[in-house]
């Protein structure tokens, strides 16, 4: 039984990987034909929107799912009726636009900062008027880690940030929020309806990229509210497999910043620190297969390793701490694998992971 | 970085899935072209001992192993000198003949039942005079899952039993060992002498075939014992991977059985029960890397799935297992699978593998 994945990325990767546990067989589509998924599983190598790759990836799949929420829909739409497409189209056309994403999280009465669409320097200028400032001025689809942005500080900054991105319009204002920290919250949902949440993730960035991950994290409101909110999203688009999604904390309360109809690099540390891990779970739902346990197993933290992969000797000779190397070539501020420390309590999780932090960053673990 | 594998069963194939979190690729050879490791990852297809593909093999290859214990050492021979090979040639010779195995364990002293070789029928006839009745006539080679054997229990049996195995001669005759229950420890070395070992495990066979593994099995005075006997033959062989060693228990005493130079079905609970499973530790061993920590996490039962496997749903839908599907195709009696629970204690851990395998048995756990 043959599972189709529209790109072939780690994601991708990690979800062959869990799957072929179980006895399941994967198929990749990507462009480049040595992504992480193509080492470790057959691929189809070409355009996304190719007519003949994309009949064939159906025609060999028994579900087809995707690793990432700017998946060409008109590649899903090709597909569509000849296979079973998990999750639903309508999530990544939703997640894929800024605007849509914060009119829904409205919509579904989830907490998100004040925002305005953006289609012309007189918009920008009743937006920054209306919503004050500092605020952020984003491209409404295709940013990611920090690019498509401008942040304006003062009224002068108007013009110079239409200058920047006008070009890209539509786009969207967003008051600037000054957060605390950011948390994440995963859900899966099966083809029955069934939903099941992970413990919620504590998230560090550095530079507009995840660094750390620690789960879970304590904080049993938040949690409750969050996973308030992943229900209610899940629940409208009748959605199947994982979904994720960011969330600022200010003042002790949540503010949605933006979700990804997909598994999270979040959520990594479930392959060792869940009983079942975020792939497994959404190749399960998409599968119509019961969901697993999301229980925790220990006190996780995942590590992005970026850029340059440090020598895995001195990773592996690290205590409890299970490697992931991506297979990718390096490339400055590039996820090239990850690692996850799993300790007996959240202190020494949170002590073993700064020591670490601290010696990836400066070099002293180094060939 | 590869790592070439002689033989492509699901040992070769959970070599493999450990293998890729590490960002590794991998290389089997097997004369079966579908084999468990072959739908995970590259094959070469055909005979053992064609010296093309095993150049193939050598050439592509960072290390060669092998995934079982009769691997054609000429095979080996073959590829020596050209690549690096682990375990080193001399462990599968020792194994894969009783006799030499038997004076091994007793070279290292290493308490095992007494036996005699058995070259023809006076031989027979005498080893049964010097060892007394019951005992057990066994060809000395290519013997697995209680094949290959012969119980003797009175003197008339000594015609019958050398009708039966006599043009398999050589043999060997042990006497007959009225065990209490098995266990078996694995242990690892690396290519710097460093040896960790799991903890014991208590092995149940039916027919045969090994059924259930519960680890750890809390014996202390065992598996100090077991872990020195262990350690010996490591040291014995200057050993580099994985080793495993079976034992009778009888009245509190170990009594060997066995040995497999390789990674082994009664240590398939240490992918999710442990730390480092005897996969990743194998292939860190054999390419030279740090041994990974083979502490338990929790309390694991480790069920074979023969014959038939059950179907998904309901062994998923079982809280906190783990499904390993091989991809074979069924055969009564054949290996294609394992779950693994993992509990909280060893009591819960007793409970439910008792209640899975009566379920399984019972064919209640079905379409």
């Amino acid at each position: 039984m043959t599972v189709g994945i529209v790109g072939g990325g780690q994601l991708a990767r990690m979800m062959a990987l869990a799957g072929y546990r179980l006895g399941l067989d994967f198929l990749s589509l990507d462009k480049d034909p040595c992504t992480p998924a193509a080492q470790v599983a057959p691929a189809l190598s070409g355009s996304f929107t190719d007519p003949t790759l994309l009949d064939e990836l159906a025609h060999r799949s028994e579900v087809v799912t995707f690793d990432w929420e700017n998946v060409p829909l008109e590649s899903l739409d090709r597909i569509a009726g000849r296979v079973r497409i998990a999750p639903p189209r309508e999530a990544p056309a939703a997640a894929r636009d800024r605007l849509n994403e914060k009119t829904l999280f409205d919509a579904l009465r989830i907490p998100t900062n004040r925002h305005a669409a953006v289609d012309s320097e007189a918009d920008l200028a009743a937006a920054v008027s209306r919503l004050g400032l500092p605020g952020v001025l984003k491209t409404r689809s295709l940013g990611y880690d920090g690019k498509g942005q401008f942040v304006l500080r003062k009224p002068a900054d108007i013009a110079a940030a239409w200058a920047r991105l006008g070009s890209n319009a539509p786009l969207l204002y967003e008051e600037f929020v000054p957060f605390d920290y950011e948390v994440s919250i995963i859900g899966v949902r099966g083809r029955d309806g069934a939903i099941r949440t992970w413990p919620l993730n504590r998230n560090l960035h550095a530079d507009g990229v995840l660094r750390l991950t620690r789960a879970p994290w304590r904080a049993p409101a938040l949690e409750a509210a969050a996973v308030r909110h992943v229900r209610r999203v899940l629940k409208h688009f009748d959605y199947v497999g994982v979904l994720t999604i960011e969330f600022f904390v200010r003042r002790g309360r949540l503010l949605a910043n933006e979700m990804a109809p997909r598994v999270h690099n979040s959520g990594h540390w479930t392959i060792e620190g869940a009983m079942t891990s975020q792939f497994e779970n959404h190749v399960r739902a998409i599968l119509g297969l019961p969901l697993g346990d999301t229980a925790p197993r220990g006190h996780s933290a995942m590590i992005n390793l970026l850029g340059t992969m440090p020598p895995r000797e001195a990773l592996l000779a690290e205590k409890s701490l299970f490697l992931h190397d991506y297979g990718k070539e390096p490339r400055p501020g590039r996820k090239l694998g990850h690692c996850t420390l799993v300790a007996a309590s959240a202190a020494e999780r949170d002590r073993r992971a700064a020591s670490l932090l601290r010696r990836l960053d400066s070099r002293k673990i180094a060939g």
